[in-house]
């Protein structure tokens, strides 16, 4: 009675293990500090919430179509062309059940067995997974804090062949908070111009959590539109992520492609979200500006909070949520009660049990000399927070 | 720059595609009886609606556990014990985004490739295609109107044999309505103790939509509760298709393979589903019952109109809200405008195009020598478009 063999090829997302651990000490009546978070700890605002209710109300409650209601992609191509400058029709986009969905969409559209697909680490823990559920290979370009965790035009050069079929990356990155300027994609656009038959699938779900300036994208260079698929959604930009409404654009072919994907496997996202998603779209970005404001505080409070853990590297985070500091000068240390720091999973696992505060592992972002912070919590949790860090890591011997 | 192999594998599911033309001719302007609805032409319960606004005005709007909340797979738990006398733990229950996710989690978990996976035909759409999409192979068994779209035990028999690695079954059936009485199961369970090898997904998504008495699920065999995975959701029962949730009770270990795979693939069911659903399944059946008390009247109706077509055979559905009617005595007739009726598929594209109903092909569910009627719509439209297919199918020659 043994299960199949796909179950060996891929993992639990650390991320979603750490919550189900933190939940687990929680429920012994343990108190953790929760710095793990993927997720903005602010509620969904309330336009958003009436327009849900509202559409209760109204009966949206049957089948839509499997890519989403005409007039949310509608609202999904007025957000491109006012926020982006990317024209798209509706046949461009598909709406899907959280960006996620719309990831495994993409990759089992697109790769084949033997189909290379470069990562730049660290990336978000799904994509890997994805790539080999559809039997592809990574091929993961290691950054570190001194780069800002980018890449450079040589290093994307170096790792592109014949095989390539995918390059797959987060601006702003999580889990690194790393920003591509319009220069940095212009100098990656130069190299893929090399390599016509490659495809890009840019993730931009963090678009809007940015401390710096303008989010730019890749696909706002006129040769790359064509061949890059761009992924977006509700869950960070509106405090979104438990209504699970991601979405994606891409030349009509693929779009297509990936709704027939998703007709399969689990068909159209709640017909309730999608209509409070339209509200969310065209309503603007008051209510999100307030939640950035918010992050930029505490993200500047962490950032002088990591200063004073000993042997550690960082760098501040331009977008997103995380700070993602290298802690390979832990490892090797003892704690007081014996046990050899050997990596990064052994350090969170440490934090969670000893400090009681829930970190993620690098490891699970394909950059395991990492940690993942998060400041999607209270300025006062992150002090709480960073104390026990602090002192969890100066006890180490 | 192509696309994957795998889209080349399986097809749009059909039934989506006659929504998606459906909606392109009335778009056109014209009148489209629609008798191809999988859902309930109800609109969700009040109480259930109340219960959703509520959840949204608590702010359940954060990530939830990715195989839903606990005290929602505590709900469903109560749900197996009440209805069906089974005991499961939250350990054994995965809630996913529509029972259809739930059927790819357990294909993907258990299947593959050179596994051979028995269908009894005619069965839901997404059956064979999520095997072949994990590399499995089809064994279709075939039934006819004359057995009530059932399968014997010896049928069963003759098709197992140690590549067999799952059997996937519904009954009430989607689309032929046959409903396996207690005895029949027993029959079966004789034969799968032969086997001790294979699994049995049965799918109950239609167990309240019963126009004969009690529902008899085979999980409740001693035998076979370990390797019988039971898929059910809210759809069906609740009118609740658009809100998008699906469960499945197992094993603990398949459930816990099922919820890695979601986890990597789309993550949790929407959270105000998630609490809706509590509400849902714990009021009782009250509502369920006044649907098929209309359902039941409406199948009496589209039964007599049936009568009146010629050159078909059909029996009369103990469950689910479809008619499946043999239509091969048709094929090689001519249409007025002189079109050959080679298939099931070009019938119902004479329905649409010509007469302006939408049905489904056979050959979508296994069995191309039918096609499937639904009798989720009004007695008014059920009259409407049964009068069109009677003239239609008269005026072939």
């Amino acid at each position: 009675m043994k299960l199949s063999s796909l179950l060996s090829k891929f993992e639990e997302p650390e991320t979603l293990k750490m919550a189900k651990l933190g939940r687990a000490l929680r429920a012994e009546g343990i108190a953790i500090t929760d710095l793990s978070l993927g997720e903005p700890d602010f509620d969904t605002p309330v336009h958003i919430k009436d327009a849900a209710k509202q559409a209760i109300d109204d009966n949206y409650s049957h089948y839509t179509p499997v890519g989403g209601y005409l007039d949310l992609k509608e609202a999904i191509c007025r957000k491109f062309k006012r926020e982006n400058g990317l024209d798209y029709l509706p046949e461009n986009i598909v709406a899907s059940t959280g960006a996620k969905q719309c990831i495994a969409n993409v990759v089992l559209a697109l790769v084949d067995a033997g189909d290379e697909v470069i990562i730049p680490a660290p990336f978000w823990v799904t994509y890997s997974e994805i790539v080999k559920l559809a039997g592809g290979t990574v091929i993961s370009l290691p950054t570190t804090a001194a780069s800002e965790f980018k890449i450079t035009a040589d290093e994307l050069r170096q790792a592109l062949n014949e095989k390539t079929k995918l390059f797959m990356f987060s601006s702003p990155c999580n889990p690194s908070g790393a920003l591509y300027s319009e220069e940095e994609l212009g100098a990656l656009v130069e190299v893929f111009n090399e390599f016509p038959n490659v495809w890009i699938m840019s993730d931009e779900i963090y678009e809007h959590i940015n401390y710096v300036g303008k989010h730019h994208t890749i696909a706002s260079f006129p040769a790359m539109k064509e061949r890059t698929v761009v992924i977006n959604g509700l869950s960070k930009s509106f405090a979104m992520t438990g209504w699970r409404l991601g979405y994606m654009a891409a030349c009509t072919e693929l779009a297509k492609a990936c709704e027939k994907i998703q007709g399969q496997f689990t068909s159209a996202p709640n017909s309730i979200t999608q209509r409070a998603a339209i509200t969310a779209l065209d309503a603007g970005l008051e209510v999100t500006k307030e939640m950035v404001a918010a992050f930029k505080i505490r993200r500047d409070k962490i950032i002088s909070l990591l200063g004073e853990v000993p042997n550690i590297k960082f760098n501040t985070p331009a977008s997103a949520f995380y700070v993602f500091p290298e802690v390979s000068g832990l490892f090797g240390k003892q704690s007081p009660s014996g046990e050899v720091i050997e990596d990064a999973s052994d350090l969170c696992m440490y934090l969670l049990n000893v400090a009681h505060v829930s970190t993620v592992s690098g490891s699970a972002f394909g950059l395991p000399q990492c940690i993942r912070i998060s400041f999607a919590n209270s300025l006062e949790n992150i002090e709480i927070g960073m104390k026990k860090i602090k002192d969890a890591v100066q006890a180490l011997t």
